[in-house]
């Protein structure tokens, strides 16, 4: 009988399992709900412990893959925390299913799962070298080197969301100016354009009407829309997004020199203008002896269960 | 009997040969020459295989490891150029080498093969990931991952030296602003200095009186001396080379996260302030979470040939 593989995502607000034949491109089942407001790491664990047994019906998975969306000690499989929810701090939490289950199990950081599932199911198939990079709530990145995880030597390589590249530029949560994250991230383009739409009356007149009038209601999504429909304050701001991710992403390929560059994440669904800026900027900052192409991720929401398949399967010693 | 090795350097105005006993830190023999100035790549092949003959006197040696000064495709061999020698365009030197010896030649560019050779033998010892830093006259990087070279997908890893820190700054000659090497660099140290002595009469003092007056003359090691003695404008332009530095090793630190940085090349030499600036800038710029160190490269005027001794044990199965 084909093994199964069970895949966790311990998404910060939402939770999913799913269940896989090995080598199969079908969940055999999945389960999904939301976090609830209140969680902390043990509802968390009840309701993902309910989700499984709910799923594998008795039967028993030969090994489980699993994303969680914070940092993890992916070679002790401990969790660091979750900047969403309370308790996870230092929660072993490979040993913790691995009693539970009896088979090995893999935990990973959402982007490092996300950068492996692309490479083994998605738009980084065939390609040895690749950052994945997601550009959401924050900016974070995964590796892929020789056709395996890189991870660095503390687990923190990848963070391309601070990388600088504006030396004088706004100030970040992290406390330097022009990190990548603080001029792309979603929750940063709605904050510039509100500030603009501040400052800046006579401007933004797509935008002011879509948010009736309410800048606390702007959102990137909007802001992406009132692009699309040719407002020029929008597309200011996300033309400044792309030119950060360009210049960050141009200046990775002349330190790594990989062969793609997977963007996932809302803020990549921002249209036609925003690829244009990043692929000419990445193109301009890189040599020109240097060649990558950037290509949007394929996964879809399903990207985090994918990817705790392909650890699972490495684990597995059948990748 | 222990094998030799035979390790070379075409290093653009150096030509050097040197044998060594497989596992042994000491040369059995070396001899160094300068390329003359008319020199073209068949010139310097000449002279090198005089080198050799001299060093081998009739033996035969188990390996030769190959450092170039200028790019190469390590997986076949063939140099792409020399920016100094004409007439290295698309040569196959470790095929020439190959069916001239008989032997396993192995070619990597100067970078990568200064990496190798810190990673065996010098400040790299006992750390599976760094990255080896040459602050000269351009600046340039190679990468150890995993305990192994990582030259990207097409070998054009480690171009430190364009990594855009200034996006406003001033233009390179790769047609970027801000780079790297734009500031950092021996000749653009200089540059710097020049341009500020004609535009500013009352300062640099010092630099004036070390340079008889004429700013010709000024190099970046005469800039570090003023510098060493309270020059203002020396430090002001080498606290600026030193901050471009350390806020790309700072960026790299986030995005791969290796143990250690190894600074070579004559601008290190640049005294105590410039390697402060770099320190503080490099830890400012990466995030906390992520530690690293900044050492001086061990190896000095032999890191070329203990790096192809480095390169040529690999390829020996020996490494």
């Amino acid at each position: 009988m084909t093994p199964l593989i069970l895949a966790l995502d311990f998404g910060g607000t939402k939770l999913a399992a799913a269940l896989v034949a090995f080598g199969s491109r079908q969940w055999i089942s999945q389960r999904r709900t939301l976090s609830p407001p209140n969680a902390d790491a043990n509802t968390d664990l009840e309701i993902m412990r309910s989700l499984i047994q709910d799923l594998l019906q008795g039967e028993k998975p030969a090994a489980i893959g699993v994303s969680f969306g914070g940092p993890v000690d992916a070679t002790t499989g401990i969790v660091r925390l979750s900047h969403h929810v309370p308790g996870w701090e230092n929660t072993p939490l490979s040993e913790i299913l691995e009693s539970e289950f009896g088979v090995p199990v893999s935990v990973d950081n959402d982007a490092n799962i996300a950068a492996l599932g692309e490479h083994r199911f998605g738009a980084g198939q065939g390609y040895e070298s690749l950052l994945y990079i997601t550009v959401s709530t924050g900016v974070g990145g995964g590796w892929i080197l020789n056709g395996r995880p890189w991870r660095g030597a503390e687990g923190m390589a990848g963070e391309i969301g601070h990388v600088v590249v504006e030396p004088a530029g706004p100030l970040c949560l992290c406390g330097k100016r022009g990190c990548v994250e603080r001029l792309a991230s979603g929750p940063y383009i709605a904050a510039s354009v509100q500030e603009l739409l501040q400052q800046q009356p006579e401007q933004g007149q797509v935008l002011r009407s879509l948010v009736g009038n309410n800048p606390d209601l702007l959102t990137a999504q909007i802001v992406s829309q009132a692009a699309s429909l040719g407002d020029d304050l929008a597309l200011r701001v996300l033309e400044r997004a792309g030119w950060a991710l360009g210049v960050g992403i141009g200046n990775v390929a002349n330190l790594i020199n990989p062969q793609r560059f997977v963007l996932g994440g809302g803020v990549t669904k921002a249209g036609v203008c925003f690829w244009s800026v990043v692929q000419r900027v990445a193109h301009e900052t890189a040599l020109p002896e240097v060649n990558f192409e950037i290509v949007p991720a394929a996964l879809g929401d399903d990207a985090p269960l994918w990817g705790a398949v392909a650890l699972a399967s490495i684990d597995f010693k059948y990748y």
